[in-house]
């Protein structure tokens, strides 16, 4: 039997799931059913959270495990009477801050995500149609606006990458495929030369890399493992030439590998 | 002179900059530079951390506040030395955790992140790719395997929520962009029609929608007030109409955004 755990808030629930799954992971001999709880903001709302919280000890014999970051005192209330193990985010942090601080928190609903700070808003939409406009093969390669141009194999990762670092740190990521011709002649494509201090390499592990691609085009040339062998090798060989700062994405998570690219290429996230 | 806070991690530090971000949002009168520094994964890097900690307080005659979620015992060693105010979000938690749970938690670096668990991996990939390829006006229409299907005028956020939706939450997203002709004869396009029980609508301020669009094509019909008003009421009347749950973006972030979908369309998020 799972042990349940919830993540609950009056906002997304980004904060409690993001830190109780980090916990969580810890425990790896245990499993975990995770439910996410968000908008829990309303009397009613919280009741029914209750009453499900409750059901659980019931049915499954364990408390849940409960991470929260509910703000509002009356929905607090409500949800500190069920039955569980809670883990009170807030309340644990926010009252030392306030003492260093020196000032009472303002304790107010879905600060963190907020959409009213238009200009982090504006630059991150921005820099995912940025990310879109000049991914992959695209015609428009407005390589003088990026922040860092990703390099690759088709299907090394870097697509998902720019449009991680676009959405999550407001980063202009544009990404360019290395093709079996740029690796046949072992130069840097002419379009990318002027801009080489933003070349970032993403390299992959061949095996892993045909496996990919056998999904997309199964039994192709493409596909084989002779070609992924081919192209990675060279593509690191051009990356060791070409003084190009370069990372291997097959045991890395996207936040990984971009959390990566930022500390590499010293590039600032928005705040 | 902002107050600086410190988000570190023998990981991405992604936990650490959510939940500070979360509990310094708090505080709204105060002005914080916030810092990540992930990856501080070796003696020599930590005791760097350490000088650019303790020069906070003799530079800006303030301690750091620093949030932390370092899980190797020797860099904590080396971290808490630093004058500053600090957040141990793992060494708070972690304790009562493992003894609810009667385990010892394994104290691994970059569980939570990690790009071990390769279904979870593949399937935000392949979302990922589905958005891509079932985005505005694109050809391809797999609107069968779609979770969720987002309708909306051109420049409501559709786009950057299907990705937001596929990156976090391994979610089939596709976008349908609702044009002119649609709106005029107020019908549902023939190619929707089947998949109406997965549409879900965006809405947006038309005056905010105007501004959006201007920034894009400056002084155009399309960009003009009354075309905004135009389109986005048409498009309410059409939700109303064909019974379509629907939001309005305006002042919601991408998180927001995403999170309310989830919840309204009771789709389950990867865990």
């Amino acid at each position: 039997m799972k042990r349940k755990a919830f993540f609950i808030s009056d906002g997304t629930g980004i904060t409690a799931e993001t830190l109780g799954h980090s916990l969580l992971s810890q425990f790896e001999s245990i499993e975990f059913e995770q439910v996410t709880l968000p908008y829990i903001d309303t009397n009613e709302k919280a009741e029914e959270v209750v009453r499900k919280l409750n059901n659980v000890v019931k049915t499954t014999g364990a408390s849940p495990i409960i991470f929260d970051t509910i703000v509002n005192q009356n929905i607090r209330d409500i949800i500190s009477k069920a039955d569980g193990f809670k883990v009170d985010i807030f309340s644990t942090f926010l009252s030392p801050l306030e003492k260093e601080l020196n000032i009472h928190s303002s304790y107010t609903v879905g600060k963190s995500h907020a959409g009213g700070d238009n200009e982090i808003y504006k630059a991150r939409i921005d820099a995912v149609n940025y990310a879109l406009d000049n991914d992959d093969g695209s015609k428009v390669k407005h390589f003088d606006q990026a922040d860092v141009i990703l390099v690759g194999v088709s299907r090394s990762g870097k697509t998902p990458t720019c449009l991680y670092m676009a959405l999550q740190f407001g980063i202009k990521a544009a990404n360019y495929p290395l093709t079996e011709e740029d690796l046949g002649s072992l130069m840097l494509p002419e379009v990318l030369k002027p801009y080489k201090s933003k070349l970032f390499g993403l390299t992959i592990d061949p095996e892993r890399l045909s496996a990919i691609r056998n999904e997309r085009k199964s039994n192709s040339r493409y596909a084989s493992l002779n070609q992924c062998y081919y192209e990675t090798e060279e593509v690191e060989f051009l990356y060791r030439q070409e003084n190009i700062s370069f990372l291997s994405t097959t045991d890395l998570s996207i936040e990984e590998i971009s959390t990566r690219i930022m500390l590499d290429a010293d590039l600032q996230r928005l705040t």
